[in-house]
């Protein structure tokens, strides 16, 4: 009989319930027993935090969106703020205590479902001797390590529904919208939702944004009886040269940019450029949260059943990873060093740009 | 046989086509002919603008957002904004013209949807003895000659699954999260969409609000092991007094508000008087589209039968309206005159206070 | 202080969760105590059945199917079947133990959330001196004395995302597509779903159906273009003249029809009356599941809050009703005696004529 | 300038629009004709069945479920059914005639977008010199020579839903609920939408069940206090040595379950074997309509668009295959040969066993 705690931590990704339905299930299956620390680190710094997961804990949880156990930013357990007696805030390390906790609870191994932040205190935790497996979390699907990381299919598919919202009130009234979706690095939210709702204009990261070439593809549309244009802008989309030559206004470097944010002032070089009566919309958390496809409740309970697996194997000190077809696991060093940038090679831009989307360039 | 023409004037709201769906069965039901006006009162003014609706030009379109014969404002045919040969923009009258043309093309009645503006309009042809008859058109559900308007049940439902999704994060991460909703005038959408969506706390702008009130009420969630706040806000809601007291701000009126939006302002507050972790968001468009509820098809395609029906009657000057559970008739002077604002006595309202939601009072 | 016990009975219907949410929380703002009993009234038989409810039991629940309480049928307690010790099935009265545990735990009023059958036995209990508040939960809609009950909303607009599905496949095949809804009684699902859903004929039980004119309608569309029909059948609709002629086959009645369903005997006759690919599908208990709408969460949330109010008012022995647009109170003796079927005269009957429906007359 | 026709054949699959739109956009961009041959090859054999496809045909299609040239069954142009003067049924090969109308107007490439039927009359028109590009349509996800096909993340979507739906009612009736979903020779829906919707068992055509295995596993649940069970069976399945064994009615035959369905039988199974409150549904045509997924919406995309990049390559009489993470092609003879099953090493079933899924066996 084995002891297994699970934590989540960082932001949110639907996915996270059915990650820890798959772990309690198969760890039901060989008779271990579950905990979950609430809030990341914290049930391993305080046991009142800790809670045992049975089946009837997670009956429902697969189809919903959060984590049951909780994911609020205690901070870094090697640097954790605390406040002292005197009520000033220092920093301390808090790590001691929490692998005393984790071996006096006499539990064989930590699963840790998180992001770079969360796996990196993972990795620091199983150099310190703690066997630990890592789950990626990355809504962005922006990691080397795996093919693809539950949430992202769910954060897509909210912004390709709220494209097709917007989409039939840009056409009844001539309309420009643009909506600004997640990815602050990488622009595959962007990518994926713009191409799957019929986006004119996609704006990432990756490619530098051209004003001119986006007024264009608007105007072109005209020749084809289109007057509207929808318009998918990640977060992080800057202008070609790293500043944008605005209209009347001057040159606006990135900072001032995102005081509104990039898509509102997308929306206002749109406006002034083209005449066209063109708004705005930030997505934000809307793309965090809900109930998880399908997709990514498949994907989730794999990676959730492949942990427990490699604890079995006391592959400790590596992460799981989906290398298509299978499950695999990759060291904690390597899964959260390079990130996974939109290739311009890749076969979804070559797509885009067939079917006349303008990204930018 | 009749010759029909109907427009869609003003914002969007789901439904419009369910409304033309209904006009042009009802019509062909009778064997008369249905036209569609393009934007407005465009296809009265310029008869290229004009397009024969037949019952395969709406096959399916009872499921679908937007309106397909367009709904962009060109403006007031009173006082149309035109440029003149110096390219200078003046004012002119063309309700005669579209009088004339009415009348050239031998049409029996216009079929006028939209909101006070477009019903205004409406009445002063109606005056000037055109035969209209009137489709009521507010997604805001705010009109007091009418139980319902269509439109109104999808925006509460649009926003109402947007504060699910939002609830498990705000619930996994200790958050409040405030969303601003339309409302400029009445606070029905926030009003439903909060109470159908958790809601603790909804303000309205028939309700000045008390931060210390709404702070209140987050800090009592703790008290039973709640951590979480979900907020709406209208956005037409005003802090007490018509002036907001922000802690070590200063005051603020409503103006200052609005820069930002209601919504921020709110969450700002709230980050600064109870230290929660709080985010907000703006609906916005997403209200207005997509495609229409089950509740909505079948209120619209109830408004665009009885449009028909009246021109039987021989109605003219009339607005379509429902007074549960008949289709009935209002004048056109009588239609657009009183706004039905949240009464306190609301049976909502009760409901709303009785299972313990703050509405800032 | 106050004790309420409340239960669920009957079959499913979304928004049952979301009365218990609100009375819980009506209660808690009063100060008051709520049980919830388990499975109707197995919690007064056997109080290991009873449970507390406190808010962070109904946390999320508003906005989920089903009931948490749970409602499975155990019988009527004024005559269960019990095996006695020879292992034999007998039917005992164990009203009064059921009263006498109401009593012992000092309860001061039963709410009792159910159909006819829940609510004939809740009047039972009244005439034997419980104080007893009733809430109606038919998903039919077919209660003569309340405007409207929760579920219907949700049931429509299953039954009319279905239609939605099933459209695209029957126009790109030139098919037709029979799909039977709920409705032994009575047509409002049929009828609701049907016109939002763009159905081309929809059979109810007020309607004895002539399959001459629902063939004629099918043959029809063609003369402008459509190849394809969605049939809509409520479960409880019979042919004209209580039997069905049909073609080769002799005459069939109701109960031989049943075998397969009306909706599958339907698609035969239309498959060899027409020669038109034909095929059916049976919605079944889709119709009772899945997350509330918005409209239903509101209304049943109105229904406990009001529910609450009574009690407060001693108003017992009555129902909760919606007499629109305020919540009033029925004897519950009135409460389950007559049936609201759909009227000939009703308007949703003249639109969906007037839009070209066969109602199969 | 080229020239393409474009067919769509087979059952209906969530994104042939989609395809479609991808299509008409690529050729746009490269200056190329598109046609859409209406109802498969009925537009190659009579010309007044093609239609021009121009870029505002498709403006909104993607979104859409069905296919806009339709997809209506007219039979083998090798073998084609006709009618005789005398009013005989014959066959006639009519093949000459396409590939005769195919050279008259000038084509320079067919593009076949179909299930195996239409890929293999693809193939021999190939064979008789027509340029053909194959694109792969099955819902069913079985194609050995592609990774993924369209369609089959949609069918499984609405199965999850409609499994999420039923949930909450077992749960609150403590029922079985048994779901039939297609899958007549792979298991690859009920295995996907089967974990994804927390089932208890799932039956795949791949492993003959045990009923004695599948009643053992819903009575475990009750062990942790689970007293309800979802069953998804693919229609395919077959009990152990191709025959049942049934308490009390002899052995049937596969035929004979087929008259009421393999869901239905199993349902009846259970509820004799257990004596649980068991129910049964068929989902059928629900999984082949809709608007597609984000996911098969971009899928489908990328194989229009790389349907015409193969033109451009003169890659003729080849499909159009996902080898991830590129598109690829593959000889149509090839494409259709050899079917993906369910593998019994596949990761999805490591899962579904680890997470406690009772397979049958």
């Amino acid at each position: 009989m084995k002891k297994i705690v699970i934590s989540t931590g960082g932001g949110d990704a639907p996915g996270l319930n059915a990650v820890i339905y798959a772990v309690v299930h198969a760890c039901y299956k060989r008779g271990w027993e579950v905990y979950g620390s609430r809030s990341g680190y914290m049930g391993l710094l305080d046991v009142d935090e800790l809670v045992r997961l049975g089946l009837d804990d997670v009956e429902d949880i697969y189809s919903t969106g959060g984590t049951i156990i909780g994911s609020t930013n205690k901070g870094d357990p090697f640097a954790m703020p605390v406040e002292n007696l005197a009520g000033e805030m220092t920093v301390v390390d808090v790590s001691d205590k929490i692998l005393h906790n984790f071996r006096r609870m006499r539990f064989d191994c930590h699963i840790a479902v998180g992001g770079d932040g969360s796996l990196e205190i993972a990795r620091k935790f199983a150099e310190k001797g703690m066997p630990v497996i890592g789950v990626p979390k990355t809504i962005d699907n922006d990691l080397e390590a795996t093919d693809r990381t539950f949430g992202f299919d769910t954060a897509v598919s909210t912004a390709t529904e709220a494209l097709d919202k917007l989409h039939s009130t840009a056409k009844s009234h001539d309309r420009v919208m643009v909506v600004e979706v997640m990815g602050r690095d990488s622009g595959w939210i962007a990518l994926y939702s713009g191409i799957s709702g019929g986006a004119d204009v996609i704006l990432i990261p990756e490619i530098p944004f051209d004003m001119e070439k986006v007024c264009e593809k608007i105007m072109d549309n005209a020749l084809h009886e289109k007057h509207y244009a929808i318009i998918v802008v990640a977060e992080g989309a800057v202008a070609a040269g790293g500043k944008v030559i605005s209209k009347g206004m001057g040159e606006v470097g990135r900072s001032e940019l995102l005081l509104g944010g990039v898509g509102e002032w997308v929306a206002s070089e749109i406006r002034a450029r083209t005449g066209k009566d063109t708004r705005s919309l930030v997505l934000g958390h809307l793309q965090r949260g809900g109930s998880p496809t399908t997709f990514d409740r498949l994907l989730a309970m794999r990676f959730g059943a492949a942990a427990v697996r490699l604890i079995e194997e006391k592959k400790f000190g590596h992460m799981v990873a989906l290398i298509s077809p299978n499950m695999s696991a990759v060291p904690l060093e390597d899964a959260v060093k390079s990130r996974k940038k939109v290739d311009l090679n890749n076969d979804k831009v070559f797509t885009a740009r067939e079917i006349g989307i303008c990204l930018g360039d």
